[in-house]
């Protein structure tokens, strides 16, 4: 055995499955040892009384992503990774849009320019599909997947990226061939716009209002829509977001049925409700997101999700708008409406954190489940497993050092995107990121950043291990 | 790093997160290495193109278990412990059955006794409360569960073992309080009992009425009330041997309601249906057993439940009585009725085969839920955890090899069991344990036993993952 | 046409499907005609302006029935059935019951004799089976049903009351041979006995500690048991006195499968809350009844009952304990705790008028419903329809004419009950009954009684038009 | 008292509520009567062993409806009317639909002129909104309503007739505003659209592809959708036609959250199944309806929604097309597909002794369950009543006298419309209409059409008494 490039000692290391007291050894940025004691190795880290994790995947989140409504995103490819790996993040997956009426491939490779200098950690892109023409069907679509982008993301809402059902059965059905898979956005599109009309008649347009103009009904029939399109072609789906009770009522009936429906939810469902919507001034327009955070009861809801199955994932959807610039939050908003602020709030690199203390340490989900939902079920469902999202011989040494002990009152400040907020602040979290290797690379260590723009690798994607369709017996 | 005893070079490894290519380093018994390439032990198996999986952990099986009803079991600790090893299964926890005036602690040893010169592997005690005075919950429970005999199995039918609502309370508010785990035979004795003599009456008594007096309605009102005891104690249970849609429907409404409702599911649920009662002369009493098996559907919602979360684990519930002997299933049952047959299949050896053939193989599940549900789950789930079900640093060296190409078509002759017949006879599965290997001994290799009476040691448990009572909000 | 004796002129009528402005017209007690504009009669009542409804049927109500724990009710027949009518109710149907060890006949002779001479209004009687022995089950209840005591009722607690599972199906058995029906109070004895032991073990006695040891769980859970059990035998039953969400759904589960499960419900659970159990010193026991109040949430999901069909009868469980009597409610609670409290809270007398203020005035529910809920389904139920019920020709002329402007402050000393409380004491009301006519005779007017003891009859039962076994296809 | 017009005498009436022996007195086409026994009128009729039921009212037929597509319905107002009468019905409530781009009102201008010489049996109109402008829904729809077309049809599929989401949340907001009461024709459109592009690349085009079109989850998808949308507007809506187990399902489950969902079945879902559709030839088009009848377990589950609570009306959705004409199904579809068929069967006629004979004669559901599904309920829905479905002082005279003994063996020679075929040729039913009155006008005895055109009565709706909205606690 040549000598272990880094060798990680001491630690207690957890997979999705296991936690084992163990040395990691690594070797060209790969994981080549697990071992109770390794020889010593060029570089060591002692994680003695520390976790090893996985470094998060974050499957869904948005970074210099055009936008057609003048709204603009404050991170690029470098703040938005480099936010993502202070917290514990080692790949992202943010989105290459379809500008309707434009090819595919044009956004795919424009992203890649916006990516490809600055990304600090690896990363995969999703499609988002919003012009499914027969050309994008029958060529683009096939071709994309057969390259590494093997997802999609479909929206039932938003005017600029919505699709007919006609045209999602269209997508699923091309997924479905293809062994693509597909993430839905599912909120009713009509009903939105109708109760914003409703509200704005009204005079009803402060930021608490965004919460009226979706409520869980919305939600829950696009989420009950989508499954049927799913059931009617006969493929897998994730529903991404969910928010609260109703649409996770609708992804348990499905998956009850032993349909193969699965969930995502994001911090925002867990921590935030329709109050932080509620502020002095427009400041609740900070909050905005699509679907609302909801209240108490449902955030239970989602808690339960995370471990009874309804949920495979658990993502940021950082959207990083600014609150105060001249295209920020704020200053659409008060122009009018809620209905003009950016929906979506910063959250990448505070993904994992909140998640490790209030789930873990407070012992509402155990390390495996943190895991799994954090990394390596992303990682499979999008086709980057094994590579990415776990300690195992041959995957790549994404890894972060966890301190359990440390306690973190969040604030701006300390954070790295260049949001000028974040919802969180204040909160007083326990454990916390120390260290996060991407590749056997040191990049983020105890408050430090180790690493220089572009040194991220993009990742083509295999076919997802979700997609599998259902054996019937 | 001193030489390693047994290195198993080249496999295909799998835990129930992750599979990686990977030679496996063992010392002392226990797994001390996992690396892309290990230096030479002392003992080498090529794995080469073979899956290398965790030693499976039966949690539901029974041997030399002394009856009530002059019935005999026909495996003792060393034919039921070879049967599992044979089968892929390293580790097994039958039960010590308490009679009814007897106290636990004297059943307990007894069982002792019968194991302690004859397993062949390693094993774990269940304990079966038939009978909870005041001195069993205050004294013997909480002693028992000190001294490593961590779970219970209470029974809501059977007349010799049944407990009432409020014993089962009894029960479940000791386990609370301990940490201790329950499982649950879940169905309602009075409805059975009743059945069962107007039956008698009609003269209705050859084994295919067995599932006639065993509808669904009545596993499914066991299961409800089962759910709603646990509930009132707040307290996780797990349902064993559940059966099919109407008992899993109970099951899933709890689950989706946040609550912590556990299920196991048995081979005969996937594999066997009513219609296998209904044979020729007696011969259906080879497959009487409780739940009663019952149609295709029903094996659909059993197979869906294997894959979204219903159950955690499968078991066999190995029990093993002659159909031929004196005290077998045929005598017994000819002499008046089915209601005389002993209640129970075998199925320790063909456990894993089964599940893997038609579940891996076929797709149906994935290799990672195969080592969930039968070896990484019920460790956890019984406090067996890491020391058993899984491959990681650590843990005993309990290690199967399989052949996943080899077909077999199964004979009653090949099993190791001293039962006379298997339900599965003349089934042809894909995938085979070649090598099987407990505490990094092997104690089978293709087809010779290579281990002797005795070498198998008790396994005091500790408290189980899953009796962690839920966190609110 | 001869002479008519009575004419209710110009009355609003209403039945459980129609409301038509029309005269009645009675002869010899019996409605004889309907009719836009009738002769002269012997007498006449002019009911411009007012309602006319068809008497109430209290189909769950408690007079003079022998406890066995030292509590004496404080209405006898005729305290019981005049405070009956003065609120309405024409028809009442009380509980026969048999003492453990005795004979059902004994049981409805020595009820007979409580009623024969004291009853102001016509009555049938429910039996109460407690010990469902042979000779009862295949002697005894045929020739009670044959001579007119079509209905049982069933207890799943109270000790001297209870019948097992296994009793409860030879009971179900010998209604579904009779055509009988059987009404089965679901709650779980043991679940009771436990969380009353544990409460007095904590010297948590005082009566809001009623409610806290009958969760809804416990009520549930015996509501899925009856309806499996009625599922087994495949015959009608009715759920009793259902308080909340957790049995709703239970019998709507039932509904919706197709079962035919009937639901009845009762003021306590429109109008009171949990917190009416929550008062200062020992006044919470005047709420004590089984199973107890709720919540509001609960008492919408209860009120939606009376809509959405899973409720077809609405009665009072009027149970006649005074609180401060030797035997009463407050000197049976003070001695030690609520477990020694009478369960169960007058009613007889405010059911309708509540009902029609709370629910037709505020129009939770309409005319016709309060007609099917109160009176016509009630009849049906218990086979005494078209006797009694409704208004139609040929049917005893039981009237009631609603004055549904008035507005009345509930007291209890307006009541005419022997009960020194009412739990409904303020509450201020819109409609009340204004002449009560049992069989075109006038006994209740503005106020005054007008009739005298003992001229109700004795009704016995035809078989119930709701026993009727489904019809599968 | 003058003398009586009519006098039916010694019949069994029944109601919605109540079956009871009596005469009944008309005058002046009004019920003024209804006695033991009534003194002699002009004119007799002797009902002695009859059944005297309330005239069906057919809430859901077309007749003479201008349809799009180049299809021609065979019946005008005279043919449908007439047919109507010979099989019970009194009433009829066809629709004026809307052309897109025209106005409500000449269409209900249009349809006046095609029903006013030609029916026979009093009418009213559902308007169906095809497209909703703000002229329309705020200007024409207003007054419409105050007019007295008070009920409207809105379509989730056809591309003709479909509205949007946002325009079907327009039109609820209008009915919730004026108290007007919707149907929906729930199915999605965009994936019937998918399926039968799908279908058609397959040269599947036969008839029997109709139903593999529609499969149960594109009506549940719609279903649901559509109860959102209700809910949304907090409104009562009513679906119609509803085919199946799953979109049953979505109904009882917003019935048991207590909204006002309602529901509206047809005879081809309880008595004919997709199996119809599959027959040689082309004849399969005969049972062309969408949505398309589902199968044997089906029909049972519509069987119970009859009994439990979840239809509160049964139409015809009689839809006139031949099937050998030259605008005929057979003609239109071998063209070149199922999908150019017309939508709708027959049936106006045979509704209601097919519901009598294997509904109220075979004990699936009781008399008065008959008369409110067709009678009563469907006038209450839609403001005729009590003008009209029931039988109460001061109703129209709408009379139909049951023969319950006779013998029909359905043939369509024998029926009155001008389809060429019926889909129940052959059926032998029990039970048959015998004389149909009409506001006291015998138009149908015993065989013979006693009528002439141009009869029938125009009814101006009031609003429905199902439209008032819920009620909070």
């Amino acid at each position: 055995m040549t000598e272990l490039d880094l060798v990680i000692r001491n630690g207690k290391v957890a997979t999705a499955a296991d936690v084992m007291d163990c040395d990691i050894g690594i070797s060209q940025g790969q994981i080549v040892a697990l071992a109770a004691e390794l020889p010593k190795g060029k570089q060591e880290i002692d994680a003695t009384n520390k976790l090893v994790l996985p470094g998060g995947v974050d499957a869904h989140c948005h970074m210099d992503q055009p936008m057609n409504d003048g709204s603009v995103m404050a991170d690029n490819f470098y703040t938005g990774t480099l936010s993502a790996a202070c917290g514990g993040t080692t790949t992202v997956i943010p989105f290459a849009c379809q500008m309707k009426g434009n090819s595919l491939s044009a956004a795919v490779e424009d992203y890649h320019q916006r990516a490809t200098d600055k990304a600090v950690i690896d990363y995969a892109f999703h499609l988002i599909v919003t012009d499914p023409t027969p050309h994008i069907l029958d060529e683009e679509l096939p071709e994309l997947i057969a390259k590494g982008y093997t997802s999609f993301k479909v929206y039932m809402t938003y005017d600029d990226l919505k699709l007919s059902d006609r045209a999602l059965l269209d997508v699923l059905a091309v997924a479905r061939q293809e062994g693509a898979f597909v993430m839905v956005h599912a909120e009713n599109s009509d009903c939105i716009a109708w109760m914003v009309q409703r509200l704005a008649q009204l005079g009803k347009t402060t930021p608490r209002y965004h919460a009226t103009a979706r409520p869980q009904a919305v939600e829950r029939e696009a989420t009950h829509r989508a499954i049927a399109l799913a059931e009617l072609v006969d493929v897998p789906i994730l529903i991404v977001h969910v928010s609260g009770a109703e649409a996770v009522e609708q992804i348990q009936w499905a998956q009850n049925r032993g349909l193969r429906i699965y969930g995502e939810t994001c911090p925002q469902y867990l921590f935030l409700t329709e109050a932080d919507l509620d502020q002095p001034g427009f400041e609740g327009a900070k909050c905005i997101c699509s679907p609302p955070p909801r209240d108490k009861a449902n955030q239970q809801v989602i808690w339960d999700g995370l471990c009874n199955g309804v949920f495979q994932v658990m993502s940021s959807d950082h959207a990083p708008f600014r609150y105060a610039d001249p295209q920020g939050k704020q200053i659409c908003g008060t122009h009018g409406s809620f209905q003009y602020v950016p929906n979506g709030i910063p959250g990448i690199e505070t993904r994992l954190p909140l998640l490790f203390s209030e789930g873990v340490n407070k012992k509402r989900i155990d390390l495996n489940t943190f895991v799994a939902l954090t990394a390596t079920n992303p990682a499979k469902l999008y086709g980057l497993y094994p590579q990415k999202g776990t300690i195992a011989i041959g995957s790549d040494a994404d890894l972060v050092i966890w301190d359990t002990q440390r306690q973190v009152t969040i604030t701006n400040e300390m954070l790295h995107h260049n949001v000028d907020y974040t919802p969180y602040e204040g909160m007083t979290l326990q454990g916390y990121p120390e260290v996060t290797i991407s590749r056997g690379e040191i990049v983020y260590q105890q408050g430090e950043v180790l690493t220089q723009k572009g040194r991220g690798k993009f990742l083509p994607c295999g076919l997802s291990s979700f997609a599998r369709p259902k054996v019937y017996t």
